[in-house]
């Protein structure tokens, strides 16, 4: 890890870990030019509890336990009565069934919402939330401190379909799925942000080739995902990947909101915001983002194995 | 109109005369592979009292008042409170605010539903309707006889934005968002569908070049239409065009399901039935349409021009 402490940029990832953040969350701690703040914990491939379980189990697997973990809310922010729990992707522990024993460290006393917004107080402007899950953390952030858009440096959300169909159903992709209303408050929330989207994210590929270097390799990042990469790569052959080097993709910026209710409740619909409309419209004089078109696949892929492939 | 009356289509145009309207119903009236039933009327570009002067109108204007005119539905399917009409678009009289004399004729007495249905019962499998408005006429068409979708022989729809915008919104296309409830009975019907979006529309132009031809050209419907003209070439540059030639443009096959409420209300999404998700959707198991991607642009124009510029 060459990069200097103060050059590194500070991240907090909110999770559900889940066998594809597992191995985003290595690839962030691999990461020379991240500095890992937090993870705070969500639903969605799992519910919260199980997420803050997996999330401090995984720290404690590769030896860092020395990053905190924050849970966050149970419950969408409108409290919806029925969550919407993928374990049929990621095993009923969310790690591929492997029944890994409880960790012995606890989350902080704070709630991932409040620690979102005391690290942003803490290094104003210069903390980047990564976003893994359905949005509500972020949406009870804002809540909680109206300043928070302006003080957070940026948001990366791995979520939406951007004029491509969904994969909970043709209009919705899962993590706005999860929770539209929290998605639609925190798009229209002024903060920069960054939407990575299923267009861009299926376009990386691990392949099984990639899948038998990681096996044929001895770094502790690399055996532990192999242990628990079965169930995934069974359900789908698609890797979901944050995106931690801009350089890697390009994107467009325009106005991003989300349905929260009826047959396509957590679409995600971009304005580029070029075309006038005959009215006023629900995008009209709201802020923009910036939402991913093209990534750099192979060079993506490439970043990712190198970085599991050893140790430090 | 050299084709012989047994081998020409059957088609019904149900119509809001509008100035787009009038040019696709000039062509139609032009086009010696169609034989025109019928023209019902809807609200949209204009109200539906309205549409019907004006259909009406353009037929006494070309001397085919042989061709009866039906009114249709003044009100949307769920008698929504108040109906969106484009006449900012199309000038007040939905004519570039011409102020042309009252016909001498008159509508049928029958709505536009029971005519489709009556000529549906006629020419079973051979009626071909082409859809330039909301739906409401179709879809109380389909409550008038549930045999309908059955009995007709194709219908072709002039609506919604696959993996586009719209141009009411970012969301939805006019047509669809004039009734959405309308629009996701018909959608969903079983009838063999046809469905052309913006994203096809928008690639069909008329240029200036194409204007100033037309006005040096004798034609009776090339005069008519160059008075009419001015306002939607100020609104914009597009022209909107009935495709009645299926090789002039290519399409896939899918589920097309609308929103009905909420901020993308008309919102048409489009599932290609390959991708597999992991739960029952509101796309799972209805019947498929054909939705057009692909279309010859310059062949449609010159087609167009052709039937224009010419008298019989």
């Amino acid at each position: 890890m060459a990069a200097a402490e103060g050059t590194r940029k500070k991240v907090i990832i909110d999770t559900d870990p889940g066998i594809d953040d597992a191995m985003a969350i290595f690839v962030a701690l691999r990461s020379p030019e991240l500095e890992v703040l937090g993870l705070t914990t969500t639903f969605g491939n799992v519910h919260t509890a199980l997420a803050t379980r997996n999330a401090l189990h995984l720290l404690e697997a590769v030896g860092r336990t020395d990053i905190p973990v924050a849970e966050g809310s149970h419950v969408t922010i409108k409290k919806a009565s029925k969550l919407r729990i993928a374990s049929f992707v990621h095993g009923s522990d969310g790690l591929g069934n492997q029944d890994f024993p409880a960790p012995a460290t606890k989350p902080v006393d704070q709630t991932a919402a409040a620690f979102m917004v005391e690290q942003a107080n803490l290094y104003p402007g210069q903390v980047t939330i990564v976003a893994l899950g359905p949005l509500t953390n972020l949406a009870l952030a804002i809540e909680l401190d109206p300043l928070f858009p302006k003080k957070i440096g940026q948001i990366i959300i791995l979520g939406g379909a951007y004029s491509v169909n969904g994969n909970v159903n043709p209009a919705a992709e899962a993590n706005i799925f999860g929770d539209p209303d929290a998605a639609d408050i925190v798009f229209t929330c002024g903060a920069d942000i960054l939407a990575v989207g299923l267009n861009v994210t299926h376009q990386v590929v691990l392949t099984d080739a990639d899948r038998e270097k990681l096996e044929q390799c001895d770094s502790k990042y690399a055996r532990y995902l192999c242990k628990i990469m079965g169930i995934y790569f069974d359900y789908h052959k698609d890797a979901y990947f944050i995106k931690v080097n801009p350089s890697l993709l390009t994107y467009t910026e325009g106005v991003v909101r989300v349905q929260t209710v009826g047959i396509t409740k957590g679409l995600t619909v971009f304005d580029n915001t070029k075309k006038r409309y005959g009215e006023i419209t629900a995008w009209t004089g709201m802020p923009t983002v910036k939402v991913a078109v093209t990534v750099d696949a192979p060079a993506v892929v490439e970043l990712m194995m190198q970085r599991l492939m050893t140790d430090d």
